[in-house]
């Protein structure tokens, strides 16, 4: 998503080229370029998929709707499996249209994740459970903080659902460290992404994520906190930015190879 | 601020007209007007003063800047003894340029409200720290939360020191209900402000506030929580919102009234 300009074959030699061994795709450019084209696509280019982006939109109260999300995550489940990763992304959801019964949403999602984990588990795919910030609560995912997200997916097996670490979601949050060495203590940290916090945000919010190292995100503290926590699963640097996908795709994505080692080495 | 649109003269008459006793003021507007001319108007209108907006960013390094902000605090307990409230709401700043240390951020605030707290206590004023919400962290206010919030001003006496309750900053926080308990048994809640949560946010995210009922908050459970938690004193509403500030401020104030009594009370 980084460099969503790129067509999957640019974006896969792009990699090649700029010596990023492993990629996180996401659902609709897999679908549209051909799940098993992609999948053959990216294994003869010897590239890792970290992980698939993303499942979950699971707080609906509709009966037909949930039956619908539940559907829908599981084809996620199996799209991942059929790229070869381990990992689904969710994004659990935000408040039904007309509720203000966050506490009822966030227990329908744990209701749906008991139904998505053995379906996943049996295809060998983890669930990672993926809190946002708090500005998203009320339009995309009522998880706000790693410690609810934690608390969530504890319920379940840890080879099955953990959680999503992601910096721009989780850094303003103090509770948040001893957050993280609790899921990686109990092998839950499922994926790990970058993005830097810049402002102003843009209108919507959603795709103002700033660039490694232009913003307020001591980065390379949170790798190091999420090393110490034991994790060793790839890494991922995800931004949603009008700026960088308005230029060219393999410069970005070489910046992007530039300023991780910069700033999260 | 809701009725930001209205001179000082005008949203007095307003006040008395749509049966509002008591409103929260900003120092520019009460300063452009004249301190003592606006304390006579308010007086003489029989109206109270909720509270005064707003001192805080205390978040400088630079020795020099931190004195300004202290004498800029300072000037402010000034003006809101002048005015006859009890209460100056502190918003506690971002990051200072090119920083990334939330934790020295927050800790600078401590050491301010040190030197603020008996200056405050000495002429009758109450220091209420306000939580931003999150999305403030970097620019704005490093307090994100209530718990975070109630550490900080539980190292003071309750008598000088202690916090405000917005809904629009803390609704998305499951631990804050808990927060508003402990603070109100330990007679720190100051003040207490309703807005509500809508969506799409716009660029910036500040002047997005929505009216009470427009959006995804549970207003009367907060309402609830911070009356079970003993709280007794004014509710203001605040709201930084350009399309009511673009219609006429008495009619936004019949409308606010009519909300409140709806959805709050």
């Amino acid at each position: 998503m980084t460099v969503r300009q790129l067509s999957l074959p640019a974006l896969i030699n792009a990699c090649l080229r700029q010596g990023v061994p492993a990629v996180g795709l996401w659902r609709e450019p897999v679908l549209s370029y051909g799940l098993v084209a992609a999948a053959t696509l990216v294994r003869n280019a010897g590239l890792t998929v970290t992980s698939l982006c993303r499942g979950g939109f699971l707080t609906a109260e509709d009966s037909g709707l949930r039956a619908r999300a539940l559907d829908d995550n599981r084809a996620a489940v199996d799209e991942a499996a059929a790229l070869g990763t381990d990992t689904l992304i969710l994004v659990s959801g935000g408040l039904p249209a007309g509720s203000r019964d966050l506490a009822g949403a966030r227990e329908r999602i744990a209701d749906a994740l008991a139904v998505l984990a053995p379906y996943a588990g049996e295809r060998g795919v983890r669930l990672a459970v993926e809190p946002l910030h708090p500005m998203f609560a009320a339009d995309r995912c009522v998880v706000s903080t790693l410690a609810q997200a934690l608390a969530l997916v504890e319920r379940f097996s840890a080879t099955e659902v953990g959680v999503a670490v992601d910096t721009y979601h989780v850094w303003w949050d103090e509770t948040a460290p001893a957050a993280v060495a609790r899921a990686g203590a109990a092998g839950r940290i499922h994926a790990f992404q970058l993005a830097d916090w810049t402002t102003p945000l843009p209108a919507g919010v959603l795709n103002g994520r700033g660039q490694l190292g232009d913003g307020s995100i001591d980065l390379r503290a949170w790798r190091r906190r999420v090393d110490d926590a034991g994790y060793r699963g790839p890494i991922e640097v995800e931004l949603f930015n009008e700026d960088l996908w308005a230029r060219d795709g393999e410069t970005v994505l070489a910046e992007t190879v530039e300023r991780f080692t910069t700033h999260a080495w």
